[in-house]
C-alpha cells in the first residue's frame, strides 16, 4: 500500500487517528499566531490535521496547553558533547530539540569519510533527526597531521549517497575569498544545497566575495554590526550560544519583526554538563523572550526559519503532512516542554527522557576506534636547551586567541624545563593517528598547574594528543593512560592517575551515558583545579591550544606555529 | 577559468566591475529596509556588492532612485497570452517581471512531453527566466479527447533532464484527497520539489488531506476565509489577479506583517491586451500598496517570497552572488520600473522593451504545429430531433460555472436548430488532434449572437475546436478557416470571415508580435460583439464551455457532460 494512504484516510476522517492530542493551543509558525483550542490528529509520525471530532486509537487531553514545533539547532558539533549521537539525543530531546544540523567535523578530522558515514549510521534510528552537513575543511592546514582528509570528490560522494545535506561551515574563508581551487571545488560539489559559513570578523569587500561564492549563513558574529552586515548581504544569521562562545545577548538587539525570518539559533559546541544543566535551543528561546523578543518570533527562529534555510520542507512547523515533532508547554513566555513528541512518539516528559527512547544504534562502532597509537612511555619529552630565550604560548582567559610571549627559559642540566612558579608549563602534542612518532614540544602560560598534568585527545582540529604539565613524568603518565583508553582525557600527578575519561570513539566521544560523561568530565575539571589551574574549564581551553588557524602562537605535532605569519617557527628565539 | 573567479575579483575590488549603478537606494528584501544611497557593482549577470569606490567598465548614475529585485510571477500559463515565450517576455519585462513560474499545461494537452520540451527550448535564451513546472493533469478526464497525455513517468523524465522544476497546480484535488494511484504517482515523481496546488472551495478535512499529500500552495482562493484556511495549514497563498479571475482586492485584507512571508502574487491567465495595457505583477504590487500594504511587504511578496517557496536561491533578492535582475524606480509608493535589468542586461527603459531584447528562439517551432485536422466542410452539423426537450448549457456572466437548463427545442424539418431569438445557439466541439472525426453537438444560452459564429482552438483543457453559432454555415466557415490556419480564432457570418487570429503553434499561440496579437484579438472580440454578443470577452468565455471538470453542464468532442454526476448525458431529455 502507498505509505500516504493511511495518512490521507485519517486526514479525511475515514479512519481513526493513531493519536489525538485534545485541546491544544497550536503555536502556528506559518501565521505567527496562536490558534484557539482544538484537537491535533496524528497518523504515526505525521500530522493529519487540526480540528474536532476525530476518532482515535489513543487520546491525550492537553487541557489547553500550547503546542509548538520541535526546536531545530541550526549548527552543532555533536562531538563537543563527548557523547554518541544517541547520548547527545538523550540530553537534548527532553529540552525540545528534535532536529540538529550537525557538522561531524571533529570526527571527520580523525577518520574522514568513514567518520561521516559512522555518524550517519549512529544517528539513523534515533528519534532525534540528525541532518549531517559535509565538513568543508578537513584538515584545516598542512601544518599539523590530522587523521584524515575530505576532498571535493569525497564530499560529492557523501552527497550523492544521501549522507550529507549540504556543506558545513566553510572555515577557510580566506581561501574562498581568494578563490583557491580546492575551496571552489568543494563549493561546487554542494552547489544548490545549503552552504553554511564561518567568517569571523570578515567585513566589506571580503564579506561580499565570501557571500558571492555561494555561502549562505554565518554563526560567528559577535557584534550587532557584524550581524547586520551579514543580514544585508543575504546571509542567514545563526545566533550562537555555545559553552565557550556566548553571542545571544549581544546579537538579540539586531532582531526586528522585518528581519527575524532570516535569523536562527544554534549552539555550535556545548559540553555535556552544559546541555544537561543549562539546556540547548530551549534555553536560547527562553532567554530571547526574557530579553524582550516576541515569543512567536523566538519560536520561529528555532523552528520555521532554520527549516526554510536548510530547505527541510517537512519539519519546522505543524500542519497536515509535516512530521509530528511537537513540544507541549504551559507558558508562552517561557516555553519549557513538559512533553516532547519526536516523529509522533512521546520521547520525553517533565524534562526526563522516556526510558529506551534513544537506544544506541547497532552500527558497528569499531570503525572510528583505536586511533591513539601514542607510545608515551618510550617518548622522550626532554627539550635540549638550544638557547636562553623561548617563544611561549600565552593563553588568555575565555579566548581562543593566544599571545606569543618571549620569555627566559628555565634550564636544568642542559634542558629547558617547566617552571610552575612562573606559570610556565610544558605543552606536548603527540601525533596519534598514523603512528608517526611526531611530537611537538613547547611552553605555555596561563594554565596555572602547580604540579601534575592534564591531557586529552580533543584538540581542534586534528585531535592529536595534547598535554600540559609541570613535569615530564606527569605528562607521560597522562598520555599513556589516554593511549591505553584509545583516547580520552586524564589528570595525573607524577605516576598517579587522578582522573580519566575514556573517549574510545575516535578519541572524541565516550560510549557511556551522557550523565556519566558529564560527571566524569566535572571530576576531571575538579582535579585539574585542585592541581592549581584557575581556569573554569582547562580541558576546553587546552583543546584550542593546538589549533593552528587561530592566532597568535599555537603548537601542533609538527612544532610551534606563528599563525599571523602562517608558518612554523622555532621554540628558541 | 572557474566561472566564479571574475565575480570574486570584482567583489574583492581587484578588478573593475562590468557595470556600476551609482547612487541607488537599495530595497533590501532580506532586512525589509531601504538602504542609504550607495553604488551597486555587477559582474555580468551577477551582483558583486554594494558599496563605494568601485572601478567600473561602465557606470550609470541613478541619482538616488530605488532599486529592487525583479518581480516573480508565481504562477502563470504563458499560453493565455496567445504568444510565444519570447513575445510574452516582450510584454512583461518592461513591467519588471524577470521570472515566471510557468505551467505549460495548455500546450501539454495538445502535444505532451514534446510541448513541455518545446516551451523550455523556446524560453531558454530569453532574458526572462521561465521556470517550468510539470503539468500534473494532462488530460483532465477521459470524457474528452486531448492531444496528449503526461503520466508520472513522463514527469519524472522531465524533472531528471532538468526541464521542469516541480509539479504544477494539482487540479485533480478529489483524486489526491481520495488517494488515486495516478495522482499519488505524480506527486511521488516530484516529491521534495515544489508542488503547486489548485483546490477551489476545498475546506476542512478535504483541505487537510490535500495538504498532507504534499501540495504546498494554492492560487484559487477567492475569500479571506479560504486564504486563512490555507495559510494556517502551511500552504503558500498565491494571490491571483487574472484577466478572468480577480482576487486581489478580496484577499489583501488577509495579509499581516506576521504572515506576509508565506504570500506571493500571480497572474495565472492574462490576455495579451491585459498584459500590455494593465500590466502584470507590477500592477498587483502597486494596487496592493494603494490598498494600504507596506511597500516592503508588497515587494517581498513579488520577489523573496516566491523565490523561497520555489527554492530559487539565487534570485528574488539583491546581494552578492545573486542574479542581477533589477528594477529601477522613483516612487516607493508606486513602483513603476523606469529601467529593467534582467541577468545584468538593460532590457527595458521607460516601459519600452529595448529592441531585440527578446529574440525568438532558434528552436524548431514546427513541433507543436499542424494539429488542427478538422475537415469542417465535410462535417455534418445537423442534429436529428430525437425529442422536444433538450439540455442546454447556461452560460453565466463572468463565471466558469454553467447552469444545466432544460428547454424546448426549436425543430425545423426534423432537426433541432439554433434559435437566436431565444438566445439559443448551437455549440460544436470538433476533435482536432487525432483526426478521429469526433464531434460533440449541443446548445448554449448566454452568448447572445444574433447571427454568425465564433470559434477557436483555445478550449480548456483538451483544446479541441469549439464553435458557437446561429447557423451551421457560419460555424462550418469558422471551423474551416481555423483549420486552414492550423488553429486560431475566427468570427464569421455565413460564408464571410469577419475576423481571424491564426494560432499556428499548437492551435494556442501566435507566431506574431504581442502587439499584433493583442490588436487581432481585440478585433475578433469587436466583431463578435457586433454580431450581438453582450459578453466582454466571448472567446475567453467560450474557451471554458468545453471544460468538463467545472460544473454544471459542458460539451466535449464526446458529447454533453453532467459534471456534477461526472458522466456523459444525452442532449435530448
Amino acid at each position: 500500500m502507498h505509505p500516504l494512504r493511511p495518512l490521507l484516510a485519517i486526514a479525511r476522517g475515514d479512519a481513526p487517528a493513531s493519536l489525538v492530542l485534545q485541546n491544544v493551543r497550536l503555536v502556528n509558525v506559518f501565521t505567527g499566531q496562536v490558534q484557539p483550542p482544538a484537537d491535533l490528529a496524528l497518523c504515526q509520525d505525521r500530522v493529519a490535521g487540526l480540528g474536532s471530532g476525530y476518532e482515535a486509537q489513543q487520546t491525550i487531553d492537553l487541557a489547553g496547553a500550547y503546542v509548538c514545533p520541535g526546536f531545530i539547532d541550526a549548527h552543532v558539533h555533536i562531538e563537543s558533547s563527548l557523547c554518541t549521537p544517541a547520548q547527545f539525543a538523550a540530553a537534548v530531546l527532553p529540552r525540545g530539540v528534535t532536529t540538529v544540523i550537525a557538522d561531524p567535523h571533529e570526527l571527520a578530522n580523525v577518520a574522514g569519510l568513514e567518520a561521516v558515514q559512522w555518524m550517519a549510521a549512529a544517528a539513523k534510528a534515533l528519534p532525534l533527526r540528525v541532518v549531517l552537513m559535509g565538513p568543508s575543511c578537513v584538515p584545516a592546514t598542512p601544518m599539523a597531521t590530522a587523521g584524515a582528509a575530505l576532498d571535493a570528490d569525497a564530499l560529492r560522494a557523501l552527497y550523492r549517497n544521501g549522507t550529507i545535506h549540504g556543506l558545513a561551515e566553510v572555515m577557510n574563508y580566506p581561501g574562498v575569498i581568494r578563490g583557491h581551487d580546492d575551496m571552489l571545488a568543494k563549493l561546487d560539489a554542494l552547489r544548490g544545497q545549503p552552504i553554511d559559513g564561518h567568517s569571523p570578523g570578515a567585513t566589506g569587500r571580503d564579506l561580499d566575495a565570501y557571500t558571492a561564492a555561494g555561502v549562505g549563513s554565518d554563526h560567528e558574529c559577535v557584534t550587532p554590526d557584524e550581524a547586520r552586515d551579514r543580514l544585508e548581504r543575504g546571509l542567514y544569521l545563526l545566533i550562537r550560544e555555545a559553552t565557550n562562545a556566548r553571542n545571544l545577548d549581544a546579537l538579540l538587539p539586531v532582531v526586528t519583526p522585518a528581519n527575524a525570518r532570516r535569523i536562527c539559533f544554534c549552539t555550535d559546541d556545548r559540553t555535556p554538563g552544559d546541555l544537561l544543566h543549562t539546556g540547548s535551543i530551549d534555553h536560547m528561546v527562553r532567554r530571547a523572550i526574557v530579553a524582550g523578543l516576541d515569543p512567536l518570533d523566538a519560536i520561529r527562529m528555532a523552528t520555521l526559519n532554520p527549516a526554510e534555510w536548510f530547505g527541510l520542507r517537512d519539519i519546522g512547523a505543524i500542519g497536515p503532512g509535516r512530521v509530528a515533532d511537537l513540544l507541549v508547554f504551559d507558558d508562552l513566555q517561557a516555553p519549557t516542554p513538559r512533553m516532547v513528541f519526536a516523529k509522533g512518539q512521546l520521547v520525553a516528559q517533565g524534562g526526563k527522557l522516556i526510558e529506551h527512547a534513544t537506544p544506541e544504534s547497532e552500527t558497528n562502532l569499531s570503525s572510528p576506534r583505536g586511533r591513539c597509537t601514542v607510545d608515551a612511555q618510550n617518548t622522550d619529552l626532554a627539550i635540549p636547551a638550544l638557547g636562553d630565550t623561548i617563544r611561549v604560548i600565552g593563553h588568555l582567559p575565555d579566548q581562543l586567541l593566544t599571545e606569543s610571549l618571549t620569555l627566559t627559559a628555565k634550564i636544568e642540566n642542559g634542558y629547558a624545563v617547566a617552571d610552575p612558579a612562573r606559570d610556565l608549563l610544558k605543552i606536548a602534542v603527540f601525533e596519534r593517528h598514523h603512528n608517526t612518532g611526531n611530537l611537538g614540544l613547547g611552553f605555555i602560560r596561563g594554565f596555572g598547574l602547580n604540579r601534575g598534568a592534564i591531557a586529552g585527545t580533543v584538540a581542534h582540529d586534528h585531535h592529536n594528543l595534547v598535554a600540559i604539565g609541570a613535569d615530564d613524568i606527569s605528562i607521560r603518565t597522562a598520555a599513556a593512560a589516554i593511549a591505553k583508553d584509545g583516547g580520552g582525557l586524564a589528570v595525573t600527578d607524577g605516576e598517579h592517575i587522578l582522573a580519566r575519561l575514556p573517549l574510545p570513539i575516535g578519541g572524541l566521544m565516550s560510549d557511556q551515558p551522557v550523565h556519566a560523561v558529564a560527571d566524569a568530565y566535572a571530576d576531571a575539571v575538579h582535579h585539574a583545579k585542585a592541581l592549581g589551574s584557575p581556569l573554569a574549564d582547562p580541558f576546553m581551553a587546552m583543546s584550542f591550544m593546538a589549533l593552528e588557524v587561530i592566532p597568535a602562537l599555537k603548537l601542533t605535532d609538527l612544532g610551534l606555529v606563528d599563525v599571523e605569519r602562517f608558518e612554523q617557527v622555532d621554540l628558541f628565539v
